[in-house]
Protein backbone atom coordinates (compact mmCIF):
# COMPACT_ATOMS: atom_id res chain seq x y z
CA UNK A 1 0.00 0.00 0.00
CA UNK A 2 1.40 3.01 -0.96
CA UNK A 3 1.72 5.87 1.62
CA UNK A 4 -0.04 9.08 1.25
CA UNK A 5 1.85 12.28 1.56
CA UNK A 6 -0.44 14.50 3.16
CA UNK A 7 0.04 18.44 2.89
CA UNK A 8 -0.97 19.67 6.15
CA UNK A 9 -0.12 23.42 6.97
CA UNK A 10 1.04 23.38 10.86
CA UNK A 11 1.29 26.60 13.18
CA UNK A 12 1.87 26.43 16.85
CA UNK A 13 0.73 29.16 18.56
CA UNK A 14 2.37 30.31 21.82
CA UNK A 15 0.61 31.81 25.47
CA UNK A 16 2.37 34.76 23.82
CA UNK A 17 0.90 34.79 20.74
CA UNK A 18 4.15 34.07 18.77
CA UNK A 19 3.14 31.64 15.83
CA UNK A 20 5.57 29.06 14.38
CA UNK A 21 4.62 28.66 11.25
CA UNK A 22 5.78 27.15 7.68
CA UNK A 23 6.88 30.42 6.22
CA UNK A 24 9.11 31.35 9.34
CA UNK A 25 10.53 27.74 9.47
CA UNK A 26 11.27 27.51 5.92
CA UNK A 27 13.02 30.84 6.56
CA UNK A 28 15.27 29.28 9.19
CA UNK A 29 16.18 26.70 6.96
CA UNK A 30 17.46 28.91 4.33
CA UNK A 31 19.46 31.26 6.53
CA UNK A 32 21.22 28.03 7.16
CA UNK A 33 21.50 27.16 3.97
CA UNK A 34 22.70 30.30 2.15
CA UNK A 35 24.33 32.10 5.17
CA UNK A 36 22.55 35.05 5.73
CA UNK A 37 19.13 36.61 6.13
CA UNK A 38 19.77 38.59 2.90
CA UNK A 39 20.58 35.12 0.81
CA UNK A 40 18.04 33.41 2.72
CA UNK A 41 15.24 35.88 1.41
CA UNK A 42 16.20 36.46 -2.44
CA UNK A 43 16.52 32.34 -2.16
CA UNK A 44 12.97 32.39 -1.33
CA UNK A 45 11.82 35.21 -3.39
CA UNK A 46 10.83 37.24 -0.37
CA UNK A 47 11.85 40.54 0.19
CA UNK A 48 14.25 41.20 2.93
CA UNK A 49 12.58 43.68 5.13
CA UNK A 50 10.11 40.92 5.23
CA UNK A 51 12.78 38.52 6.39
CA UNK A 52 14.16 40.78 8.59
CA UNK A 53 11.39 40.68 10.39
CA UNK A 54 9.95 37.23 10.36
CA UNK A 55 13.24 36.68 12.21
CA UNK A 56 13.51 39.23 14.58
CA UNK A 57 9.67 38.47 15.68
CA UNK A 58 10.98 34.86 16.08
CA UNK A 59 14.44 36.21 18.26
CA UNK A 60 11.75 38.22 20.47
CA UNK A 61 9.82 35.63 21.08
CA UNK A 62 11.93 33.37 22.94
CA UNK A 63 14.55 33.99 25.89
CA UNK A 64 17.41 33.42 23.79
CA UNK A 65 18.09 34.31 19.95
CA UNK A 66 17.24 31.92 17.26
CA UNK A 67 19.10 33.52 14.48
CA UNK A 68 22.61 35.25 15.34
CA UNK A 69 24.53 37.58 12.84
CA UNK A 70 27.97 37.62 13.00
CA UNK A 71 30.47 40.54 12.11
CA UNK A 72 31.16 41.16 8.23
CA UNK A 73 34.32 39.19 6.89
CA UNK A 74 35.59 40.08 3.31
CA UNK A 75 31.48 39.24 2.35
CA UNK A 76 29.94 41.51 4.63
CA UNK A 77 28.32 40.04 7.82
CA UNK A 78 26.42 36.49 8.13
CA UNK A 79 23.72 34.57 9.61
CA UNK A 80 23.82 31.71 11.24
CA UNK A 81 21.27 28.98 13.24
CA UNK A 82 21.79 29.17 17.46
CA UNK A 83 21.82 25.61 19.09
CA UNK A 84 17.87 26.34 19.78
CA UNK A 85 17.40 27.55 16.40
CA UNK A 86 18.44 24.33 15.51
CA UNK A 87 16.43 23.12 18.12
CA UNK A 88 13.44 24.87 17.37
CA UNK A 89 13.54 23.72 13.24
CA UNK A 90 13.96 20.25 14.15
CA UNK A 91 10.80 19.76 16.84
CA UNK A 92 8.85 21.92 13.82
CA UNK A 93 9.44 19.68 11.12
CA UNK A 94 9.47 16.12 13.29
CA UNK A 95 5.92 17.47 14.57
CA UNK A 96 5.03 18.32 11.45
CA UNK A 97 5.87 14.84 10.16
CA UNK A 98 4.27 13.26 12.76
CA UNK A 99 1.15 15.14 12.21
CA UNK A 100 1.17 14.65 8.44
CA UNK A 101 1.05 11.06 9.19
CA UNK A 102 -1.81 11.35 11.69
CA UNK A 103 -3.40 13.12 8.76
CA UNK A 104 -2.80 10.90 5.92
CA UNK A 105 -6.35 8.78 6.19
CA UNK A 106 -8.16 11.15 6.55
CA UNK A 107 -6.61 13.57 3.60
CA UNK A 108 -6.64 10.87 1.60
CA UNK A 109 -10.30 10.11 1.89
CA UNK A 110 -10.99 13.92 1.60
CA UNK A 111 -9.17 13.78 -1.46
CA UNK A 112 -11.85 11.20 -3.09
CA UNK A 113 -14.45 13.73 -2.57
CA UNK A 114 -12.35 16.71 -4.01
CA UNK A 115 -13.27 18.40 -7.21
CA UNK A 116 -9.27 18.02 -9.30
CA UNK A 117 -9.73 21.55 -9.73
CA UNK A 118 -7.19 24.42 -8.66
CA UNK A 119 -7.23 27.71 -8.67
CA UNK A 120 -9.22 27.55 -5.20
CA UNK A 121 -7.04 28.33 -2.87
CA UNK A 122 -8.57 30.71 -0.67
CA UNK B 1 -0.52 15.67 35.65
CA UNK B 2 -2.47 18.19 34.16
CA UNK B 3 -2.13 18.14 30.01
CA UNK B 4 -1.63 20.84 28.31
CA UNK B 5 -4.23 22.26 25.96
CA UNK B 6 -2.10 23.34 23.15
CA UNK B 7 -3.07 25.68 20.19
CA UNK B 8 -2.11 24.49 16.96
CA UNK B 9 -3.47 26.10 14.01
CA UNK B 10 -4.24 23.19 11.05
CA UNK B 11 -5.03 23.78 7.42
CA UNK B 12 -4.97 20.16 4.95
CA UNK B 13 -4.25 21.68 1.56
CA UNK B 14 -5.47 18.81 -0.98
CA UNK B 15 -3.86 18.71 -4.36
CA UNK B 16 -6.43 20.78 -5.86
CA UNK B 17 -5.08 23.68 -3.62
CA UNK B 18 -8.28 23.93 -1.62
CA UNK B 19 -7.05 24.51 2.20
CA UNK B 20 -9.50 23.66 4.94
CA UNK B 21 -8.39 25.86 7.64
CA UNK B 22 -9.62 27.42 10.55
CA UNK B 23 -11.28 30.12 9.68
CA UNK B 24 -13.57 27.92 7.24
CA UNK B 25 -14.15 25.37 9.99
CA UNK B 26 -15.36 27.47 12.33
CA UNK B 27 -17.99 29.48 9.63
CA UNK B 28 -19.58 25.88 9.08
CA UNK B 29 -19.91 25.59 13.12
CA UNK B 30 -21.55 29.21 13.11
CA UNK B 31 -23.68 28.53 9.72
CA UNK B 32 -24.47 25.62 11.93
CA UNK B 33 -25.32 27.19 14.49
CA UNK B 34 -27.17 30.22 13.31
CA UNK B 35 -28.91 28.59 10.39
CA UNK B 36 -27.38 31.03 7.45
CA UNK B 37 -24.58 32.69 6.58
CA UNK B 38 -25.51 36.03 7.09
CA UNK B 39 -26.21 35.40 10.77
CA UNK B 40 -23.07 33.24 11.13
CA UNK B 41 -20.70 35.56 9.10
CA UNK B 42 -22.49 38.53 11.60
CA UNK B 43 -22.08 35.70 14.85
CA UNK B 44 -17.90 36.25 14.07
CA UNK B 45 -17.37 39.89 13.44
CA UNK B 46 -16.77 38.64 9.60
CA UNK B 47 -18.66 40.37 6.52
CA UNK B 48 -20.89 38.77 4.66
CA UNK B 49 -19.25 39.31 1.46
CA UNK B 50 -16.24 37.18 2.72
CA UNK B 51 -18.24 34.55 4.67
CA UNK B 52 -19.85 33.78 1.04
CA UNK B 53 -16.66 33.61 -0.35
CA UNK B 54 -15.40 30.81 1.97
CA UNK B 55 -18.64 28.90 1.92
CA UNK B 56 -18.58 28.99 -2.10
CA UNK B 57 -14.71 28.07 -1.99
CA UNK B 58 -15.88 24.87 -0.15
CA UNK B 59 -18.42 23.69 -1.90
CA UNK B 60 -16.62 24.39 -5.04
CA UNK B 61 -13.82 22.41 -3.72
CA UNK B 62 -15.84 18.63 -3.24
CA UNK B 63 -17.87 16.65 -5.61
CA UNK B 64 -20.45 17.46 -3.27
CA UNK B 65 -21.82 20.56 -1.47
CA UNK B 66 -21.20 21.29 1.99
CA UNK B 67 -23.39 23.79 2.90
CA UNK B 68 -26.99 24.06 1.32
CA UNK B 69 -29.23 26.71 1.27
CA UNK B 70 -32.67 26.35 1.66
CA UNK B 71 -35.68 28.26 0.13
CA UNK B 72 -36.80 30.83 2.36
CA UNK B 73 -39.96 30.72 4.85
CA UNK B 74 -41.42 33.46 6.95
CA UNK B 75 -37.68 34.66 7.47
CA UNK B 76 -35.86 34.79 4.34
CA UNK B 77 -33.73 31.50 3.21
CA UNK B 78 -31.63 30.08 5.39
CA UNK B 79 -28.50 27.91 5.38
CA UNK B 80 -27.67 24.54 6.82
CA UNK B 81 -24.61 21.78 6.50
CA UNK B 82 -25.00 18.56 4.54
CA UNK B 83 -24.40 15.50 5.87
CA UNK B 84 -20.64 15.63 4.35
CA UNK B 85 -20.67 19.13 5.32
CA UNK B 86 -21.25 17.51 8.93
CA UNK B 87 -18.54 14.83 8.32
CA UNK B 88 -16.15 17.22 6.52
CA UNK B 89 -16.33 19.36 10.16
CA UNK B 90 -16.00 16.29 12.61
CA UNK B 91 -13.17 15.21 10.34
CA UNK B 92 -11.53 18.03 11.05
CA UNK B 93 -11.77 18.64 14.56
CA UNK B 94 -11.08 15.34 15.62
CA UNK B 95 -7.78 15.47 13.58
CA UNK B 96 -7.30 19.03 15.36
CA UNK B 97 -7.64 17.16 18.84
CA UNK B 98 -5.30 14.73 17.97
CA UNK B 99 -2.77 17.01 16.79
CA UNK B 100 -3.00 19.03 19.79
CA UNK B 101 -2.19 16.08 21.56
CA UNK B 102 0.81 15.21 19.54
CA UNK B 103 1.97 18.64 19.62
CA UNK B 104 1.58 19.16 23.62
CA UNK B 105 4.84 17.90 24.76
CA UNK B 106 6.60 19.90 22.23
CA UNK B 107 4.61 23.02 22.83
CA UNK B 108 4.81 22.78 26.96
CA UNK B 109 9.17 22.73 26.29
CA UNK B 110 8.58 25.79 23.48
CA UNK B 111 6.46 27.73 26.39
CA UNK B 112 9.48 27.18 28.77
CA UNK B 113 11.76 28.69 26.70
CA UNK B 114 9.22 31.87 25.57
CA UNK B 115 8.78 35.82 26.36
CA UNK B 116 5.30 35.98 28.31
CA UNK B 117 5.22 39.39 26.18
CA UNK B 118 2.65 39.11 23.79
CA UNK B 119 2.31 41.76 20.49
CA UNK B 120 4.44 39.61 18.66
CA UNK B 121 1.37 37.65 16.62
CA UNK B 122 3.57 38.13 13.22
Amino acid sequence: MLAIMARLKLAPILNSGARIGPGKVTLLESVRANGSISAAACAMGMDYKRAWILVDSLNRAFTMPVVERSAGGTGGGGASLTAFGEELLGRYRRLEAAAEELAADDIGTLEHQAMPDAGLKI
